[in-house]
């Protein structure tokens, strides 16, 4: 039985979200480490695998390459059942809102300040404040969904879940107080109990 | 028969790539017409109706309320056939790849250096450089597979293809010379014949 091969940097939530999805499957997988911050993600061999230059990237079982995180987690899910895509369609198109929402309105604010903080050691002076008014607003607005449902995208846990928490989680290594989402916070502890990921 | 309902401002790539879907897949819907620049997706009314306060917002015609263009587009394939998603779950997720990398790693700069050059009428020196240079990493992306692929995510016409061309075929507007990517330039033909939506 052949198995997966996920590249991917481990400082990086967008490429955890993507093991975590292998784990939860029970899916074999090697894990290949790559160093963005070394600039593994621009060596030939690499962008020979992946031209767009960026992890996660996962290899099939048949040896195709897929990357995007939230693809790549879609693509999991859909192969492997597991509950972590509602079968009803717009159940299912709720789960795409939610992934392409992290990726357009979460990730660049969140992840970015996290980055730039907590790796690159910048101090808030030079950072663009643009990156804390708009992860504030994306805290905000999954305080409100969350105030009323018990999974980001309703009533079942889904990819928009593990997807969703990668950053989330970390919101505090880029000067985010998770204090002041309350609703976000228990949700936080629900997702790593449901993966097992333990609390950070 | 009820039909769709549809917000947008149809000055936005990312409302229209939903209509052209509405359209390709024949199925009846009503335009509102929301202006960004005017503030109207921050009314009271508006964020009743999408809290995140963005267009385009699809209503189904159960009354579900749907946002995220690429969340959009894959539901009405998914709901409609018209083979806008491959079957094989592959093929499929490769088309997620480029939905993903629509919104992360184009949109963010074609589409808003056209938004701050065409509609805010900024002159150059006033907008970040790194928008050209990402938007044009963005286009020779696209000029790669392009030289090597008919559709954007393989053999296929899918709604990879209807969002990308959405601000791609705008590019000119925001300042990107498309003559300097002639497989991306055919390929925005191609997709504007298919979607019936005539040349800029």
């Amino acid at each position: 039985m052949s198995a997966y091969r996920l590249y991917g940097d481990s400082r990086s939530g967008n490429c955890l979200k993507a093991k975590w999805t292998l784990d939860y499957l029970e899916q074999r997988y090697e894990w290949t480490e790559i160093s963005v911050l070394e600039g593994e993600t621009r060596t030939p061999e690499f962008l020979a695998l992946n031209p767009a230059g960026q992890v996660p990237l996962l290899i099939t079982k048949d040896g195709g390459a897929l990357a995007q995180s939230n693809a790549i987690l879609l693509f999991l899910a859909e192969s492997h059942g597991g509950g972590l895509v509602p079968r009803d369609s717009f159940a299912r198109a709720k789960v795409y809102e939610w992934l392409f929402w992290e990726q357009y309105s979460h990730e660049p604010f969140i992840a970015v300040r996290r980055f730039l903080k907590f790796y690159l050691k910048k101090p808030d002076s030079e950072i663009d404040p643009k990156l804390l008014e708009r992860g504030l607003a994306a805290l905000s607005r999954m305080e409100v969904q969350l105030a009323g449902a018990k999974w980001i995208a309703g009533d079942a846990f889904s990819v928009a879940d593990i997807s969703l928490v990668a950053y989330t989680r970390a919101a505090h290594e880029g000067g985010f107080d998770l204090n002041a989402f309350p609703a976000v916070k228990a949700w936080v502890d629900s997702v790593e109990k449901r993966l097992a990921i333990g609390s950070r």
